[in-house]
């Protein structure tokens, strides 16, 4: 049975990403310690870490982004210096369709190692039909970010939200719950390390 | 080695309490719902959640709170109509000294079951002084309510700060990490059940 996924990593103050996103600060500004905790997971005591890191992947069919997931262009494409074509270089990690949502047409970009950026111009719910049909049986994952995660939790399309809490405050950002007073989720597992607490939770 | 020690619960967005606390709404609007994981923990699947409750008072020799976390009470206890004398009836469930930070003196208020209330008018740092005095070899406790708990934590006087995290976003209210950009904490424990998320933290 396909299933749609999300996760994030969250501050211990809820933010999942600093202020002001730009090609400086894909995390905006005091952003980057978030993703940070995806390194090293081979280390002693981070056997954890590096099993979430894997599931994160297994079973997933295709993806749907947010345009500031997938990049700092604002507006059209072509107002970008050259042909921006993600932050992942030529071979992202995806090896999957990702359908990025975007108010600007533009042709599929096919990259590496079999992922193909697919543009998306009607929001997040059509996005999300052409991931379920693209992954067939496999799940889709909402990668991010911020607003497109928040889009789907209002939504009500998640089946499993992933928050991968970092022991740090924060302080501004943009927060994943903004605006879902009410909504509520139910605890499905607790994976930790020295480094980072993995919460997984279903939807009612 | 005595430590000091602070709980709290915490919605999924990051707030210790709804707006508006009140003699109505104890824990603001909205708010009750936060509390309510320390009721019948004895049902089943929920033996962690009676172990962190049972460890909350376990070797605890004394409390700080606020005075939020105290009463309603605003300005002068004299402006209050009778006598305030906490939340919790004649038997607070301390049993030990609780330093209760004012503006404004009042003599101690001994209640039953060993819980007697003194009223501290020299801050956050005296009160935790008288406190640790009090509990001699034993814990002392920073039980609340928000902002004295982050009093606590930008004084840095924490050795451990344990968070109930409920599976719920409020939406608004009173934010445990505010002001605190920058802290850093280590994760600890975490334990789990369908109702609420505990996780354990000390400060590096």
């Amino acid at each position: 049975m396909s299933r749609v996924r999300a996760r994030q990593v969250i501050s211990i103050d809820g933010y999942a990403a600093g202020p002001r996103q730009s090609l400086e600060h894909p995390f905006g500004e005091g952003g980057l310690r978030l993703p940070q905790w995806q390194l090293q997971t081979d280390r002693p005591g981070r056997e954890n870490d590096a099993q979430v890191l894997a599931e994160s992947v297994e079973n997933v069919g295709a993806y749907v982004m947010g345009r500031n997931m997938f990049g700092p262009v604002r507006g059209p494409w072509s107002s970008w210096d050259g042909e921006w074509r993600g932050w992942w270089g030529e071979e992202p990690p995806y090896h999957a369709p990702v359908f990025v949502l975007t108010h600007h047409e533009r042709e599929p970009l096919e990259m590496d190692g079999g992922t193909t950026f697919h543009f998306v111009t009607d929001g997040l719910l059509a996005a999300l039909a052409l991931a379920r049909d693209a992954a067939a049986t496999a799940d889709v994952c909402v990668a991010g970010g911020v607003s497109t995660i928040r889009q789907a939790l209002s939504a009500g399309v998640l089946d499993e939200l992933t928050l991968h809490v970092v022991p740090l405050v924060l302080g501004e950002g943009e927060r994943t719950f903004e605006g879902l007073a009410g909504l509520e989720l139910e605890p499905d597992r607790v994976l930790a390390s020295p480094t980072v607490t993995h919460l997984r939770y279903r939807f009612p």
